[in-house]
């Protein structure tokens, strides 16, 4: 029995709306987790996190073993504690961060050598070393070790690759074991091959988690292809368990993404563009540090009711950023991630209500 | 009829406790200003400024001036409204920062010719300029325009420069006229030379300002030979007229010259500090950055009621501060400016009681 279980509260064509209950509260979906790789939500306090309406958010595995060091953040009395953090957190497994280490890394059936990107020393991660680490930073929501397929690949390199996942995968759900207020999510793989993604779902299944990510998207494909992936994917994933699409990802990729039945996400778009002057809206994104912005007295949105819009004017984001000062990413960063809570509110609502697809197609045109 | 009154509610051996009365707001005296320079306190949100018991902040003529320009910032409506601050403001009057450009300003009798540090674009600052600036930006107490003099210098160098802060200080006044919501404060200058300061405050005096500055203090000449100045200086000071020693300063600084009459300070320690790791105590400066913080898990003072002592430990600073994630700033800014208001209210408590000399034999012993 795991601590985590789904509740499936709607479905209107494909989208659902879920509430994913774990042992320190529930999480509305579709949800949106913001990033907090280094044990924050970069520029953030978490009580504002909260306040722009996340249920969870994502902590890296591989950033926080090397700095402070997993075992470190457990004699301090876990993340949740050492972050100030006290709703639910998913960890990924490291393994995409070791991928994307490139020439850095060797990788063999066990496991990953690479290089630390912070003092070049030696450091092997592998499907039990990430469990231990996860069970060290205590997150509510641990993910299995698996390799990310580099893209574009030749499908039958596709194939090994998802292979070994899914022996990684095994070997995950093993060494994991039954902690209490812990739940382990499987992870499909098979780049943008939908039968090599079924038979992904076949093996995790086969194996039984109460929670499954799809993996391997949102790394150059583009949209139409990530969609058409997800079209030939989701419906053969276990409807009575959370599905969350990795990395992803701006925000028309999510209103896609919820369409074809994905429940939950993570992306530090919001909060990287925040710190880089871009803000969300629904218009696209605009750029605070264009000149045009300098003498505007209006807030990024009047109807938005997060801290930057009910406060300031573009004018005075625009003045931040050209000055340098921190407050800019700040505002910034509160606006986006409000943006992102908003635009899954709303989500949610349209699908209780029936009228998803509409405003999927509204916002996608 | 000026808009700022000053209350003065105990004396205990030189020590005032106090009350500035502002269209904004009252201002509990000894007062210690958070510095806003570019129209925000550094890392900090207002109402986070306000909650560590701050009552006004300063803002920088200079800064303001070029970027986002105080034109600007009055078709936005005013400073206060501009950066979401809505109690008291003081605004420097642009000399001081003129000063540091060193060789790139050029003064003369009619005022100081420089250039931008931003663009090198050429300006003129001058009494009349100065005032219709702090003019635009709306401030609640305007400084009068002044040369600060350099240190060391000759003494007859030092009163040529008083002499003429003092003609600037006439100009000033005549220029600021009588605007119904901001006060004009003058400006005693003399360096370190108690006769100087004496002349400077006939002066001043003789024309008439609901408040005084003392300027060119804490320009390197140490804390012993500042307090002496003090000593020589604010007996001579009128009575019931707030006193506000610009620029200073360390924590010892503000009780020695509480000790000697001193109302008002404002300084960039805590806010600067507060981005260099360096936390303030009681027991003296702490660098979190500092590897024996790594595995710390107690607060960095556990009676401090801040955002920062209440919630996380020195270990997770620590953290913050070595991988570079804007927390760190954050959270100890707000450590240092609570710190920097708490100890105006031990302060103010112990002068209302009469224990002060206790408190500060005890303090800077």
């Amino acid at each position: 029995m795991s601590s985590l279980s789904f509740e499936l509260l709607a479905d209107d064509h494909g989208a659902r709306r879920g509430r994913v209950h774990t042992t320190r509260g529930a999480i509305e979906t579709p949800a949106f987790m913001p990033v907090g790789t280094a044990a924050t939500v970069k520029a953030m306090l978490p009580e504002q996190v909260r306040a722009t309406g996340a249920d969870i958010i994502l902590s890296n595995t591989y950033h926080l073993m090397l700095r402070p060091g997993d075992e470190r953040i457990a004699r301090l009395g876990g993340l949740h504690h050492f972050m100030n953090w006290h709703r639910p957190i998913l960890t990924d497994s490291g393994g995409y961060q070791v991928m994307s280490l490139g020439a850095l890394r060797k990788i063999s059936e066990d496991g990953v050598n690479f290089k630390s990107h912070i003092d070049g020393a030696k450091v092997f991660l592998s499907p039990e070393r990430s469990m231990e680490i996860q069970k060290n930073l205590g997150s509510d929501i641990v993910m299995a070790f698996d390799e990310c397929t580099p893209f574009p690949a030749e499908k039958d390199e596709v194939a090994r690759s998802m292979e070994l996942s899914m022996r990684w995968a095994k070997r995950s759900h093993e060494a994991f074991g039954q902690p209490e207020r812990q739940a382990l999510f499987g992870i499909v793989q098979g780049g943008v091959h939908g039968d090599l993604r079924r038979v992904s779902i076949d093996m995790l299944t086969d194996i039984g988690f109460p929670g499954y990510a799809v993996g391997g998207l949102a790394v150059g494909e583009g949209q139409e292809l990530m969609l058409s992936t997800l079209e030939a994917t989701t419906p053969h994933m276990p409807v009575d368990r959370p599905r969350y699409l990795m990395g992803v990802g701006k925000p028309s990729d999510l209103v896609g993404a919820v369409a074809r039945g994905i429940d939950m996400f993570d992306c530090v778009m919001p909060t990287r563009s925040g710190r880089n002057a871009q803000g969300f809206t629904d218009q696209g994104p605009i750029n605070l540090r264009n000149a045009k912005f300098g003498d505007d007295p209006d807030p990024i949105d009047p109807s938005c009711p997060c801290l930057a819009c009910k406060n300031y004017s573009q004018a005075y984001l625009h003045h931040l950023f050209r000055a340098g000062e921190m407050l800019g990413p700040i505002l910034l960063t509160h606006h986006n991630l409000a943006y992102y809570q908003s635009l899954m509110a709303r989500m949610r609502g349209h699908i209780e209500q029936g009228s998803f697809a509409q405003f999927a197609q509204k916002f996608m045109g």
